[in-house]
């Protein structure tokens, strides 16, 4: 059994982390932080838990790290740099689900977060842990950089195109939909609930920190500096990501919806968290909740005065595609268990 | 005191038409109708009503024309037709909430309606009633059509900057949230509770009819034939509609986002229902709801390899100034008086 | 016109009462009050607010009591004391919003707020402001103490039949089930969007402190000191209170349910803002969201083994006549103004 | 791997039932019928579901029996009555998540449900699947009666004391709050989003039908003839049941809190899905959505003039534990399989 510890494990995605990896067959839970509730048993903060011996303890690094050979994180960005190459010195593995190794540029890093990276070399050896484009990296991997949640669902959407020479990569708008669970667990007027239910919001428009990402990656496939539009809005849901994403087409050559189809069936036949919708069905967030799966459907606008465009939906659970169920795919492959292991589960629905 | 009529006053649009001429200082509502609650007191069916003696009757037009002398059609599309023309040759004025008279070109009708359209000199004189744009035509109408909810968020959001040099009519862009009271009040199982609640889906893809309608004002403000993507998507709440509008600016001239911000100031500076919002402050569908505002908010992207790109965030309530208090000031345009009479009271919040 | 200021406005209440107070047609707010936003204008923190000259201002007291004659407090309590006091002895109107003066007996507040009352005079000269049952005495007074939100809804609900021979006073049960925003607008991890939504719990099981607000007022009616069961619970939506109120029959008497029904329609049947629904129709919370009315239903369970039980359906808007509109309604009495003034605005739907 | 078949897979209980039992580790699915969806894949219908190959097909019984050992009926009142008798003379063992064979009485069947019982006799071979009470009758039993939602949280919140010499039996009001889940999956106007969300309404008072039931086995566990006060609430979520149980203390003993808990910890020691919360933790429906747990807490009401007052408050998931994971269990009973096989996934949260 392969043990695994999570520091900081109360907030949404710290949780959902404790909860996937305990139902996996592999892998044995030796250690979960917590400042705010050290001491106390996690299945009495989370009643969903089933462990009722595990105890959330205090983030004391150099007793931590004999406890487990995983580490994953949960923990604020700019807290994670140093706990990543403290654990990275003690060769241990290392599966971040903050944000400060997932921009391999430290001055792109430093000009989005606002403070600088003090580990440049260690962002080299990082990996970015979306499978369906690095799998064969996370396989080799000391430490990946697990993606954001609108990243995840963009990143997704646009992978099987990019790098197609029919499509206007200097023309994509990504308008994203995010249930509330993205916004944390900690406290804040904005989030309370009579404050965003029943209300539609947009919010960092243009300046939200996952665009870089988004870029990063996008740019990465199409081996080609990108620039992205990118709007994110706020629903009253828990949980799930919805992604719209145009882009135009090129001038030069003239393609179907069906050819744009295959494109998408071809590049994730593999794939086993993927789905390419069948034609005229309508992802919804819904069907996703609960899972790993992102649901995607191709559309093409040709009634426009300008080339025809390219209309792509991409649905996910922000909290499990979009963070820990991603997390544990990678360990999966990292330590070669199968892909799937952990994560098959169907969610209930409604 | 005006005597009007509600014809179809007991769907969300029928009844919350009723329930905004009730409290309008200059009305008498002297019908309304329903094929289904015929018979029946308002104030059983809406207890939100508060006169308790008007009754539901059935659709008899010729017992009706002689009770009121304006008309509101809240009917099924295709129904209305024939009894607009009816009103029409009985020298009543009607304001249609259907999409029977929107659009002015019967054959563009009946592509997107599947059905012939039988007056198209009826078309003629119909005014579309958007005051922004057609207040003058509006005072001599004798028949409105009152414009459809998207429409009405999407217009409002671009009319500022249609005819503007600057912009690149043929990327605009319009992605569209809203709330399920949209869908109507007829049974369905796409909208029952436990289908819709905790999701969000994008739906009619390219091919909604709320999107020639949207093409046809915006071809006449800037007085060239634009056609657009539009991509409405429904999100878990009662009403409201959120649009985010994308608008590259064209190759000649460079913009500033204060300059563009004091064009939409500027034009609605005397329009009592639009709220160009202060910098930074992003609009939200909560602050609209049951009011017969629109509040927007404008942002342009630098961040990119293309022409600068301009981002519109349009809110309103969608049974109000998408429906039923659009209809209400085009009354009051429509009689001379006061444009806001009936349709200042604020609303609760949250 | 009334000169009225509202201090502690930031708050839903508060928020909630300043909306009401300025569509009134006889009252000029001419002071609000919040630390929080001092300085700001109060349609910038509320966009339902249409006055856009009026700004929050601190809560200093000797600088405000002149700027009115009537003063609302949605201040918190053990706060509320101290200012009641001061305006009191300036001879100033009161409408207490807190907690405070609610409870006659200081005693038995001191019991359940923790803390002393240091004013027990100025107790003896306040009202509990619920009309329906103290009418005569709110127009006298110059000190209200506006009732809870759980109380009103109570209260109402039980009043036509306390006192009356055929109940047995002891076996009084009400179950409420509340809207979030009751729990106000302060930061708290409890009423996060995730933490609440789709999701329903009991709290503050047989220690809620509306229970003795409650005893106190049915005591009165039944000239009886009585005793009850009381459980609130947290349901995901806004707004709203439905109370289930369970009143087994005393032995001696058999009445019917035509025979209760009549005694609720006589109690309320001069009521402007209580209805007594028709049998068979029930009293839901959305019917009376943003509106002053309360709701009822009465049934009669026959089918036990103990003498008949009476239930009592009772719904409210918990922000309007749980607290804002009933501090509305309660200053038309005092001043003498139509009762129903500024609170007869149908409210949307749904 | 035994071979179920799932009779009306396609409502919420349905497809509920079909994603527990695929993933049963002793389960194959080899039947799933559904009229509407007939000819389709189950995973196109819920895109939950995770077989791929499974087709729902119609319901032609003579063709069917042959292909399940065990059947699993989620089919309406009334029909279920014959297809059971039809299972039961082929020698197939049946889990009946219908009404149908619920009630032991055929009598007070007919007077619930309108309709004669046509199978009297099979009545009486019927086991009532709450396994908590009659694990041992279940063992052994060929037919199987699922509980409805509201008897599964009642009862298993009543099952400890009653019997118990210290309480009231003639003085039980159950107060339910349920998700709307539980309303089915059939178009209808009550149950569209719009009528539904925020707000919450009390139904069917005094006359559901799920009152005979609960009557029906805490009177078996009492061995007194019990009637009760039940009634049920729709709360704006999509699952879950909270109920809110009054149970007067009888006279002659005063018990403690701390004596009830202990009585609710024995009597659920040794089970694997009813958790008894410690002292103060409030249940809430979120902490078992979406898992097979009833999660208990007791509280006294020691401030009233009658004799003390329990209250316990009971939280499962209305489709779970309220429907398709109770018949999993029953199955796993039935056939000898570890209780908790396929059920023990912990459920995603928020």
């Amino acid at each position: 059994m392969l043990k695994a510890a999570v520091l900081g494990g109360s907030g949404y995605t710290g949780s959902e982390l404790l909860r996937l990896l305990q139902q996996h067959p592999q892998v044995k839970i030796t250690a979960a932080t917590s400042e705010r509730f050290s001491g106390s048993f996690i299945s009495d903060q989370f009643l969903n838990f089933r462990d009722t011996n595990l105890r959330f303890e205090p983030l004391q690094l150099k007793y931590l790290v004999k406890k487990a050979d995983l580490f994953f994180l949960c923990l604020p960005h700019k807290t994670s740099q140093e706990v990543v190459a403290f654990l990275n010195k003690a060769d241990k593995k290392v599966i971040d689900l903050s944000a400060d190794y997932r921009l391999k540029n430290a001055s792109v890093y430093t000009k989005w977060y606002n403070t600088p990276h003090m580990y440049p070399t260690l962002l080299k050896k990082t990996v970015y842990g979306l499978p369906e484009i690095h799998r064969d990296k996370i396989r080799q991997a000391s430490i990946v950089a697990n993606p954001g949640c609108y990243p995840a669902s963009a990143i997704l959407g646009l992978a099987p195109i990019m790098g197609k020479g029919f499509i206007n990569v200097d023309s994509i708008i990504i308008d994203s939909k995010s249930g509330v669970s993205g916004a944390g667990r900690n406290p804040a007027q904005p989030f309370m609930f009579s404050e965003v239910n029943e209300s539609v919001k947009a919010y960092a428009v243009t300046v939200h920190r996952h665009k870089p990402e988004i870029e990063q990656e996008i740019s990465f496939l199409s081996k080609k500096k990108i620039k992205i539009i990118f709007t994110p809005h706020l629903v009253p849901m828990d949980r799930g990501i919805l992604s719209t994403i145009y882009v135009q087409m090129g001038s030069k050559e003239k393609v179907s919806l069906s050819y744009v189809q295959k494109i998408y069936q071809d590049f994730y036949t593999k794939e086993p968290f993927v789905r390419v919708l069948k034609n005229g069905v309508y992802p919804t967030t819904k069907a996703v909740k609960g899972s790993n799966f992102c649901d995607l459907s191709v559309f093409l606008d040709k009634h426009t005065n300008r080339e025809q465009t390219l209309i792509i939906v991409s649905v996910i659970d922000n909290l499990i595609k979009g963070a820990s169920g991603q997390a544990v795919q990678n360990m999966n492959i990292m330590y070669g268990f199968d892909e799937t292991a952990g994560l098959m589960s169907p969610p209930p629905c409604p």
